[in-house]
């Protein structure tokens, strides 16, 4: 699809974007179809043989890149995930007393956008579902997100205030999102954001 | 399975049990096996035909009494969420500046009780996978639930704050029970129960 480093010149280079290996642009056009695959069809549903299908490649491929059916779909959702295990970064700039909002907006920012609430839905829908699935959103969420921003609070109970500020958003999601309950569906942003931000302040830095 | 109402004497009779007309036994008896098979398989992967075998019964038997899936489903899980629909009753008995406490203790009630929790959990499932299933649980959840809990509140925007209050629980369930996220997951009841309960009650009476 694209030249390798020691490919050809502009006329056969993709626009946009720089050169890159052969393997580097196959690893991603099958992490592409995996997110795919596992958007449309759920976790159990999807087959490692179907992403490579979709991907245009031999299954032992895909199995030679990330492993196991488990680790591609670790590594899609790593993807997937990646603007929302940036919140820790985006909320740790500013006052402590300014967090609640920061997070409410970073979060609902990603909800509101179709291009990342997508694959957002994806793995909410998959680790409702199956065990594995949930494991892979334990590890990540938990390790790499609300750990995070536990550390940055400073609180002996980080942990379980971050998680509790986190229910009230994924519920929110939830509800607004997935199951689309009125009037919250098709509140106004704004709204909800005044009502939810003091509540996710006060569980990450009230008494 | 049992009497008929004109049927027999007490020694046919099943114990701790009023005597029933067949048709309803049956009914029962297919409505047990629709909340079965939608726990385990989920609403898409489920059949009219399989919740028949489940039941002993012709699938025809099956459209008799309930109609689509759909309908069934809808009866399945009138069932199922019965607990969860005495809300509004349970916490309208008391000052409204305990409602918060009251809701949260109600709801969390149903979700530590496994009996309770694993069709809670087949409906959750089943509403974040598919839309028709999703269709349900809103008109059941909005009209049922939320509704009669924003009359009690008496505010204009009640149905709003009910959501909200309702996104805090849902969220926290998702994440203690469905996910187990930890610590969240091993926390004790009244440590969540302590912070849940306030900002139930900000939602649904505060300014």
């Amino acid at each position: 699809m694209s030249d390798t480093p020691a490919g050809g010149g502009a006329g056969t280079r993709r626009r946009g974007r720089p050169p890159r290996t052969e393997s580097a642009d196959t690893r991603d056009r099958i992490l592409v179809a995996a997110r795919e695959e596992f958007s449309e069809h759920g976790y159990e549903k999807t087959s490692v043989r179907g992403i490579a299908k979709a991907a245009g490649v031999d299954s032992a491929l895909v199995h030679h890149y990330f492993g196991t059916k488990e680790q591609i779909f670790e590594a899609a959702i790593a993807v997937a995930f990646a603007p929302t295990l940036n919140a820790p970064a985006a909320i740790a700039d500013g006052p402590l007393d300014g967090v609640g909002e920061r997070l409410t907006r970073f979060i609902f920012g990603i909800w509101e956008n179709p291009t990342t609430r997508k694959p957002l839905l994806a793995i909410v829908r998959s680790a409702v579902n199956n065990e594995t699935a949930a494991a892979v959103f334990r590890r990540l969420v938990a390790a790499q997100l609300l750990r995070r921003l536990a550390e940055q609070l400073g609180h002996p109970d980080g942990e379980l205030r971050a998680e509790l500020a986190a229910a009230q958003l994924v519920g929110c999601a939830m509800l607004r999102y997935v199951i689309k309950l009125e009037p919250l569906a098709s509140a106004d942003l704004e709204q909800i954001v005044a009502r939810i931000a003091p509540v996710v302040q006060g569980h990450l830095t009230g008494p």
